[in-house]
């Protein structure tokens, strides 16, 4: 017995491989917005069954799914793009379903015998009645009439003719019942502003700002520093933590276990009788100063971003208030940071896994949130690979649940499932592993991963030749000339980059040990004056280069990276594009000699034809050379120049 | 307000990365009784958190999961391995928990401090209590007191010692409670028996076994012939349909479309006045004949493996008894099978999609479960791809519910995501492009395609060099040294093959027209009589290549294959190993010339040190070669050897 309602067959159309995609879905991919999403997917149906297919996508707000067709790329492969056009969650699916009317035609116009058309007519006839019942244009009611002829006409050579009617077969097509309709899941999209994929952070210390050595610096006093760092082309200060200091066993200087009276102790050990996490040291100055430093940043097209080190000083203020956020030894005392033998008796971690865990997870998205009222949209988070995943999933959801804009860079200088775990979840940009890859083939193999892999779906490297903890060994005792070629190199292989300055352009290349990372007499432990309009400063370099940046689209995203050519292993060179916009840069690895290459151009990678002659303008040194084909001698001398920067003129 | 029952946060465990899997589960993996199945994944947890993972399995009637513990790979790699020893479907797991107590223990034996030391001893007394308190065995009164020392021992230097115990620990650990587990969901394994994995196929049309020419063979005729197919290795027979041949629109000799009296018709033309597909034809015998075919089969080691050719004759039964399982035209005819303007008017398709498409569906699962019971475990599936693939996933797991053992080879010469989708949803083989990919670039694409590809997970490949449909180019009009290079490809290169014979070992290479795939007066439309004994059969040759797949399990899987330099493009080169058993195949691609060539052997593939002699027994002609180290010289004279089957000894 069949019931009214026919129970049909499982659906005979599949869908795999549908691309991109996050661990089936898991996870985001990421994009900005004013972006394309091309989808492809394998779509098939059994025997000769034709199939029709298109992607639903829906972005925040909307109340329905919208679709475009997906067009056969051959070999059951299927694509369509659509563009994301504000930030927030976006989601697509693909749909797929037999096409029958199209199989009908094709058949239709190999059938031969008169009997043979005329019965198929009246199949075909059935199909677009099918369609008509369905349509609801002011279009449809020329359906009916096209099937009854298609049903009744007689004369052979007429009814080819009408069967084969394009714009009727299109209306048709449109509103055609789904037979055998598939559909996959959503997949999520998440879509940021367009500064998750283009920025250039400059990360400084305010309390070193003050323009008379000795004196704690102030917010007013990077005011007064935000006109050279925007004439350098930044567009992201990140501040490390503003929180008061713990006085409780407070570092000295050079991470002296005891510090002196008059030491500052370190900015990331938070917390103090002065406040803790959403409270600012006093001696920056107050949250009306900050507030007015943001605003004054962000007339100059910059924004302040945050440290976000949820961690505590042993005087911070929920170590009393909300002791039960510890982790306790058994003798009642804290557990302070370790890694055995050594002790970080300054630095007390929260326990994101004790009895009253909601409270501390409510309690940290608050402090988020209380910034992002100040008016900070960006949070640099210390050493998030050390707090549980979960806990970052979560808290960033809840940020952007009422603020999509915020963006998050993860700073994870560890494994690599670990950093790429980060950037699933949520972060939208993570420090890399830039720092320490120096050689020709390090750069070429670690970029090639970020710009080609499947992880750039999720994974953005923000790429920093300096930070404050780590005083590379290629700039260590290095001369300018290799503080010169680190910033040329991040600058045109990653859209999003960004220094430890005044350190970087005023090339502070001193140790505390010689085989340390850390800096001798690192801000991080106290006030340093520095002097910024020294004569052989990188800002006139970085100016020059970011401004580059600013003007070449090609420069502000990853993916069109492509690697060409040269015959000297010190010389490395690559190119990006977006459309006509072409940047190629040549590089002399070697700071201390003139290197000489003949490179070779891979004309397919930047869309050119080969054998046409072109003009190259360097953006470092102003000079043009008129280049014709694909090899070109380049000789750079590191004394004059890290390397060009060139873009192509016709 | 907390609950009794501490609510926990999400677990930090992260398991990623699972291999192998299809369709992130979605379908089962393959293996043979007897196989391993090893499983990879990334398991990691946040900052310095340990974490430990195990990889659970069950197999067909197990009532709970079995663990096997997963080792570090580094890198966050981890795996494991387990054996499957029985039929039917298994799953597996993986699960990762944090280990609290190696890192516990790994710390400790890190600590200076005596103070420390105690402090820390005593946060593991309360992890080994953990332990204890979950502990059933006999040794688990052990860690009470372990626990009670680590408590209250005082000394340093014995507290160091104690808290090292090696066995304790492992004891402790074997019993530690799973904090922040986190489990993946099961991924299926199909399990069959080993002719999964190897088997040599011989395919005869019963019909033309009489040995008086021109009477319709019987099975009692294929009964007197298995003695020599069995001589010649074999071990499946795979019957072409064996049920009554419609009358109605019956084919002619070569496909005519009209036949003559006399005219057996087309096998796969089911059905008459005389049964469907239960039924036999009447000139072949009865039921009792045939299940006297399959045992005595099974009695010289072969099996008989049935075709499923699921169409109907016009004159089939269940064009009277089920109009509904047919599509209908506008007149009311039955639509028969069509590719306009090509019409195949002696066969009508059932319609899987009709309104009683469970009783059709349900009438062809029993069509074969009818045949398992007269004894036949393997079935060759004609078309699958021209069904819908959700009648294929149901009816295959329907025969496998209580006849695990049943094999399925799917005939699908087509889309490689069409015969990919087939695989994943159960068939056990599945035809292969072989027939078409003839020169050394193509095979070693296509065979390290089919061996190292992730498909290799579901999809088996079975390749023959004939079949009755495909004459294949380089077979048409060619010598008999082609047919004996490309059996002794398909045989050294695959371990599921299959010929059609006697077309094949007598080298039939007439088609029907020049450029056709078809062969002249084929046995698809009467009656052909073999001239078995004829001196230049391959038979002697093929028994030889089939004797040595049975006595080197190298020939006995796919997975080991590589390819190995051959400087000849006429020249082709590889290997197979299974433990130390180790198989060198060189081929002469040029079935007229004699080609020389130098080949250099990959030793890491073959694992063998270099720079070592060896002996190399040819299996074709029992020469032996003493070799030295990678590089050999070959010379293969057609006329004489279509190449080395060549096996090591030291």
């Amino acid at each position: 017995m069949t019931s009214a309602v026919r129970e049909a067959p499982p659906a005979a159309t599949v869908i795999e491989e549908v691309l991109p995609q996050v661990d089936g879905g898991r996870f985001a991919i990421k994009r900005v917005a004013g972006e394309l999403v091309t989808v492809t997917a394998s779509c098939f149906a059994h025997g000769h069954e034709r199939v029709a297919c298109v992607v639903r996508y829906r972005g925040p707000g909307d109340s329905g799914w919208h679709e475009v067709p997906m067009e056969a790329l051959g070999n059951d492969a299927w694509s369509a793009s659509f563009s994301v056009d504000r930030v927030g969650r976006w989601e697509y699916a693909v749909a797929c379903w037999i096409d029958h009317l199209t199989h009908w035609r094709d058949d239709f116009a190999r059938r031969v015998d008169a009997d043979d058309l005329r019965l198929a007519a009246r199949v075909g006839a059935d199909l677009v009645a099918q369609s008509s019942a369905l349509c609801s244009s002011d279009d449809c009611e020329k359906l009916e009439p096209w099937a009854r002829i298609l049903r009744e006409e007689k004369d052979v050579e007429r009814l080819r003719t009408v069967a084969m009617d394009e714009s009727l077969f299109e209306l048709a097509l449109a509103n055609a019942p789904r037979d055998n309709l598939a559909t996959t899941q959503a997949f999520p999209v998440w879509v940021d502003r367009e500064r998750a994929r283009f920025s250039t952070w400059y990360e400084l210390f305010p309390r070193s700002c003050s323009t008379e050595p000795g004196r704690h610096g102030t917010f007013a006093d990077v005011d007064e520093r935000l006109d050279s760092i925007a004439s350098m082309g930044f567009d992201v200060i990140y501040l490390p933590p503003i929180h008061p200091v713990g006085y409780d066993k407070r570092k000295g200087k050079n991470n002296a276990v005891a510090s002196e009276p008059g030491d500052v102790g370190s900015p990331w050990a938070i917390g103090s009788r002065e406040g803790g996490h959403t409270e600012i040291h006093p001696q920056l100055g107050t949250l009306k100063d900050f507030r007015h430093l943001v605003m004054a940043a962000r007339a100059r097209g910059m924004e302040i971003a945050l440290d976000m080190a949820f961690q505590c000083a042993p005087d911070h203020p929920w170590v009393t208030e909300h002791p039960e956020w510890f982790k306790h030894r058994p003798d009642g005392s804290i557990q302070y940071a370790e890694n055995p033998p050594k002790k970080y008796q300054d630095i007390y971690p929260l326990d994101f896994d004790s009895e009253n865990w909601r409270g501390l997870w409510e309690a940290l998205r608050d402090v988020m949130l209380f910034w992002v009222e100040q008016g900070v949209n960006i949070f640099r988070v210390d050493n998030p690979h050390t707090k549980p995943y979960p806990f970052w999933e979560w808290a960033i959801a809840e940020i952007r649940r009422e603020h999509p804009e915020v963006l998050f860079l993860a700073e994870a200088f560890t494994r690599p499932h670990v950093m790429h775990r980060l950037a699933k979840l949520g972060f939208t940009q993570s420090y890399t592993y830039y720092t320490w890859r120096t050689s020709k083939q390090e750069i070429t193999e670690y970029f090639t991963e970020l710009s080609q892999d499947e992880s750039r779906e999720y994974f953005r490297p923000n790429c920093w030749p300096n930070t404050p903890d780590i005083l590379a060994l290629q700039l260590r005792n290095a001369p300018l000339a290799a503080f010169r070629l680190r910033y040329v190199l991040a600058a045109t292989l990653a859209a999003n980059i960004g220094i430890y300055g005044p350190a970087f352009e005023l090339g502070d290349n001193r140790p505390r040990e010689p085989q340390s990372e850390e800096y001798l007499d690192s801000e991080k432990y106290q006030l340093r004056h520095w002097h910024l309009t020294r004569g052989d400063s990188l800002a006139p370099l970085i100016a020059r280069v970011n401004r580059f940046r600013r003007e070449h689209p090609a420069l502000q995203s990853d993916w069109s990276l492509a690697f060409h050519t040269a015959d000297n292993p010190n010389v490395i060179c690559y190119s990006k594009r977006a459309g006509d916009d072409r940047v190629i840069t040549v590089v002399n690895l070697d700071p201390y000699h003139a290197q000489s290459a003949w490179i070779h151009l891979d004309f397919d990678a930047l869309g050119l034809d080969t054998g046409m002659a072109y003009d190259v303008h360097d953006a470092l040194t102003g000079d043009t050379y008129h280049w014709y084909g694909a090899h070109n001698f380049v000789i750079l001398d590191p004394a004059r120049t890290p390397g060009h920067i060139l873009s192509i003129t016709f």
